[in-house]
């Protein structure tokens, strides 16, 4: 049971989005910037990837199944890259440099300064870009926000797998903006 | 030295959102609405104290050095509250309501899945209301995000303290908008 009162019929973040709409509009804007929008060189498959990943490492029930779903449908529909990947990441078929990205991401996940001048070197070796290297450390430090707060609330997290494949497909078409958050409430709903 | 070529004269997250305009739209915005904007019943000073606990915890030297400077400042001036709150909240000449609001703030910088319903029935025997335990655990989400994307790419972080506190004067009176953060950049950079 959630620890305050969210809308049942909502899971994970979502339920969260209904409650605090006024914080649900720069979360929405900074995973629509990382995870969907245009990228120069990292696909947004690629980017679903580190996030179910991270997710996966925070043991997030929710956010990992959400956003595997998503990078299996941005991934031409192959779940199966999304399984490899969050057992084993070495041994999944992608890119060397993708591999080196999740080093990092893995890193930034225990603790930012666990970053070191080594799995920079080894990333540029597979000839990673700065803005890949930034968004990689964002996208796994968002993570580390995003899994906390939909856990550090207790959040409703379905285990329907059709469900999330459902959410996944319009995630991955529509990006992040679809729901129209309300903003406004009275003075009796944010005392009580 | 910064692991991407970030622009000298910009300490910590500053250097990162001249880097990428692209979110620091967002992580401004969402770090406006959770500590700066009105709120029903935190003050801005209590919000950034939850944020530079959060950031002690997680030995982010700047963020800790920043919010304890805009703490200090929404705080009538008043650091001995932050070093207090630092060395042990228990302690601090804090409400027990706040101290109550740290201790789940401590767990979900652990990891969310530690806040349990002890955690809340205890913060609820102080008087708090949802709104507060939902924004006590996204501000120390957010402060697990904003200390793994300053350390995780090894940015400036000064240690002078006189810096530290004229710019927590500045963030604590204007909020955090203030910089112009330009957006476009072009095809070369983004290859860069």
């Amino acid at each position: 049971m959630p620890h305050i009162n969210l809308p049942a019929e909502f899971p994970g973040i979502r339920s969260l989005f209904m409650f605090r709409p006024e914080t649900a509009g720069p979360l929405n804007s900074l995973v629509q910037a990382l995870l969907h929008n245009p990228h120069p060189t990292l696909s947004a498959g690629e980017r679903e990837l580190i996030a179910t990943y991270v997710s996966r490492l925070n043991e997030c029930k929710y956010c990992c199944n959400i956003h595997g779903a998503i990078a299996k449908h941005q991934l031409n529909n192959d779940g199966d890259i999304v399984k490899q990947v969050l057992d084993n990441p070495d041994t999944a078929p992608i890119s060397n440099k993708l591999k080196a990205l999740l080093k990092i991401a893995a890193k930034v996940q225990q603790d930012g300064k666990k970053v070191n001048d080594d799995d920079v070197v080894n990333a540029r070796a597979e000839g990673t870009t700065d803005i890949e290297i930034h968004d990689t450390v964002l996208i796994a430090a968002a993570f580390c926000m995003y899994n906390r707060y939909v856990d550090g609330l207790a959040t409703w997290q379905p285990d329907d797998e059709a469900l999330y494949d459902k959410m996944g497909e319009q995630r991955a078409k529509e990006g992040y903006f679809t729901p129209p958050f309300k903003v406004k409430r009275d003075e009796a709903e944010l005392q009580s």
